[in-house]
């Protein structure tokens, strides 16, 4: 482990929506409760697009460093920190730290606290080569682990993995999966997968469906080609979903997967699309007993659980790797729908 | 206990929305699986107006008896019945009967049964002096119970009863009830404070404020005066309702209470308005982690546990006892949003 | 479908301990809420060897035709049943029916229903070409399952599997299954791993220990070489097991169960030794705040899951099929403790 | 507020069961973690007692300063606390902090974290005027509560509250409280009655009846006259409490509670004698499928939640003040069980 030096490579914008600049930036000095992470690898999420461009209900940082996926090694150590060495492998991800102490810490809600404090949003992330965060919040990742291949499973992986959670489905029940072939979606699938459930994947075209069924989704709806969508989810799985995950976020699809979870179904709600809006009949909604629930980032158990999935080898998530100052191109194929898989970013370049 | 007469009074339609016909009618004669009930007093509910008018998703049988809390006794033991005895004191609910085998029978959510036989909707209910029920899902009452009063818990008490479990709000945590100061939320009431939870009621007017009060809510926010509800429902509750309560049934209502409930709270939605929606912006429902639930009616065991509490004495139903052929007089009331607490039909009149 | 016969074989005995008798009995009829099944094969389990010895503190009906392990075909229908028909594929289980209406029927637990009617205990069983189940309780079969093989899954299957959901640990958490290489215990581990749960296999000898990670256990304690077999099992789960399975009978062994499972750990008990006590410090007990469960058969829809999970291909039972006439021999061997697997008995034979 | 003096008065032990020293002592420095509790009042616990005398299976630090069920005022904080002011009142409770990074802290069950640092056991506690907790940890008081009053809640009434959250009873459910009359009973009778649920308690004499029914019990059975405790228990409870409260650490009582919780009830392990054990005969554990529980202290939730109930004047706790020197005395009546109420000592005295 090289000393840590007084400035480095980051991305950073002065304005939301303004030029996206690879400049030399100081390293940031950890608080006494934070570690400093020599960040090795960064993926790249939608959620960093959304607050560059400001375009959601709750105001970035100015100047701001994107990036919550960070995956690197510990460098630095705050006075007041306990449970970290030098060395020890971590990751920033999405929420950087809480308050701990109100309701929604005290119960695992962590990411519900109001004084969140969120990496690349409120708190300089991972587009930067050293970081810092919360040393109760940051990640824990196994000595021996890939950071590259790490990176997205620290809000990708999390997210669909909570969102599973949250679905409440048992082992043996069936969970659809709308946008399966995604970033996010083939995540769902694997997760779904070795929690023991079953999952119809919902995306569009052959090739999508030959991959979603690599990864062990059962069925496979192709919305190019089917004429009911929701009747063909509630055929494959013989009465309807137990669990919807919606990482799609079209209105449309969401709607869909209302009428096709089974009575007593859960349709989980996970991608945060800036206005969109879930809308459901009261008499159905009644009648048929489901839920309709918004899953949100993973505390701190669900990343380690996450994180513990993938280090067994169940999650395999096919990442492109390019250069931290690349970035303002990955936004322009986000922007353009482009994105197979997910790009991570080296910060070394 | 008198002999079984050939047949009786009741009140009977031959088309959704055709005249409600007061006449002698057969006394049906219980099938090997069912008791039958000398129904004493039932109690009248906005469903029945539905099933009556026809204008929910759903076609009722024709020509149809309505009504679905009757309160009475066994006068009748089909032969293949055990557990009931001729005496007993039993009701009519909503369920009249269900396959007892499919998914939903065997995890206890028999009234989303697809084959769900319906008092008053698809098997003749209890606006008639002999009704049959379903020995396993028709109602224990025990001996010594006030035949009126416990009527309108039959359903009103039980899906009241069931919303609360259903918003997984725990002792000490606060409920809001929309629609508080109607016979739902007098209820709702009641039965909040009997499991330990917080009162806010919501309705209009003094009048409805003091007589939540007097139930049992512990504040009370009034939609005739207050400039914002969410607000004020969030202040009276320290940060939001765990859970909210819709019986109201008003659009602007139900999404009111997706704003007022806390982060992680419940939405409740347990009217049955014919066409009405529930819409919740995405992010929101995301980021707050919010659920949004439909309750129906309760099963056997939330039956059982409410009109245990009714017993116990901790749930009082203010009602207006009329006679049986005055129904239509009462439908008329209903349509005209004039009733205050619940009518309950005296079959002997 | 041949016609049913007045008279079959069975294996019937008139008193406990008494003469195992395998000869011409009759045919039972159903009753109104029965179906007949003509059971084609049914397992024989360690239950059935306490029936007849009667040493359980419960009553045998007597004279007995025993076995609640049977798989056939449905050849009568009971005037009051719905949902079955003739040539549907069903099970008889160790709950042939229940009263369906006191508060443990209501709330799925109809195992513990005081008027539980036990297969081959209370109610003649699957010892014999033609039994009687209640329509309710009996399990469905799908078409084309092989009925020798289903045969031990209706009560050891559901019963491990039970067992496992009683641990409540979520997929990726570790189970400890203690006699894991025994018929139950080999069942415990399949279901465990298709449940996502992480196996560590506690039993005797290097076969065994071969064996069972064949069968998917990650881990393996041996209790011939350990020397300290707490210790190794929390050594091989990272901290501890999050439930313990003790399909081992012995005392010792639940004990040590009661130590290896990590902090807010289930130790669950699913055996049936007739006398045997679970023994824990309460100091321990609290500071850990482990908890101790009872785990008996599975209701209905565990049964059907349990069932589902075979019929995805996930469980093997590895059985021996011998002629229903050969039952002593069979009982002589399993209190030798020289069973491995499951016998099955062909009722043909 | 006034100045924070350098010495203060404490009650200090040199080695287990050596003399109780009251004397003046330094002022502890608050970590950068921590806040520094102006003590008023301490609450004193049997756990106290064990401490001092050294008999549970693990090590106290020494020389120490018992108690942990301290009041008072915070006059310092540490460099890196947030959400804390000066004058803000605080508790002192068992669980002083914690390591927060663990899985046990991650989900809410801190107590249980094997870096756990216990107030008057590992860390010097409340026997002394000024006091150290962790900013995270520490009990949050509201304005205007009596610190005498609540002093006994941080511990015996957070503790009771879990152990009837452990128990899962569901309002309107029955819990047995077995030694309902003393200290820990006492409150456990009220927190069951605000949580809706039903008690039966369970103490010896006609005295302790009358008080534990004023307090809200139901039923009284009375171990002095009584000739079968558990079928008077059953008999109370119409079939068996859901959940049995052992604030008694009798093994016989213990062992009752096993025989009267009904089919699929918890019994809740809650005080820590030094060598008792539970014991529960397997056969029954698994056909009544009950639980047994071990129910340690409340987690910061429990904590807040259990001073709630207080705050809305739910709660009564009959204390007897007496000045932190007579703590010697206190724990004299303590051994010889000659204690009625809570004691609680003034630390300006």
């Amino acid at each position: 482990m090289s000393a840590v030096p007084k400035t480095q490579k980051g991305v950073i914008f002065e304005k939301n929506g303004g030029p996206l600049i690879y400049k030399d930036i100081p390293v940031p000095t950890p608080k006494p409760n934070e570690i400093l992470i020599h960040v090795k690898y960064s993926g790249v999420c939608h959620t960093d697009l959304h607050a560059w461009k400001g375009d959601w209900p709750l105001d970035t940082k100015l100047p701001l460093v994107g990036g919550h996926e960070g995956a690197g090694e510990v460098v630095g150590i705050g006075a007041n920190v306990t449970g970290w060495e030098l060395g020890d492998l971590a990751g920033i991800k999405w929420l950087n730290g809480s308050c701990l102490s109100c309701e929604f810490c005290q119960n695992t809600n962590e990411p519900n606290c109001a004084k969140a404090d969120l990496s690349g949003y409120t708190h300089d992330g991972s587009f930067q080569q050293y970081a810092t965060a919360d040393a109760v919040q940051a990640a824990r990742i196994p000595k021996g682990t890939d950071l590259a291949e790490v990176a997205p499973i620290l809000c990708a992986g999390v997210t669909v993995y909570k969102a599973l959670k949250t679905a409440g489905a048992k082992p043996g029940q069936w969970v659809a999966v709308s946008g399966a072939g995604g970033g996010l979606g083939s995540l769902a699938i694997q997760y779904a997968k070795a929690m023991g459930l079953r999952v119809v994947a919902i995306d569009g075209g052959e090739e999508k469906g030959e991959f979603t069924k690599s990864l062990g989704a059962e069925a496979y709806v192709d919305f190019f080609t089917s004429k009911d969508i929701v009747a063909d989810v509630i055929k494959a799985t013989d009465g309807g979903a137990h669990g919807a995950i919606n990482v799609s976020v079209s209105e449309k699809a969401i709607a869909q997967s209302v009428d096709y979870v089974r009575a007593t179904g859960t349709v989980v709600l996970v991608g945060l699309p800036a206005g969109a809006k879930v809308v459901a009949p009261v008499f159905d909604a009644v009648v048929k007993s489901i839920s309709i629930k918004g899953s949100y980032v993973g505390n701190r158990a669900d990343t380690a659980e996450a994180i513990d999935f993938f280090s067994r080898g169940l999650i395999k998530c096919p990442i492109k790797i390019v250069g931290l100052s690349e970035l303002p191109g990955v936004y322009e194929l986000m922007e353009q729908g482009k994105i197979i898989g997910r790009y991570v970013l080296d910060t070394s370049k």
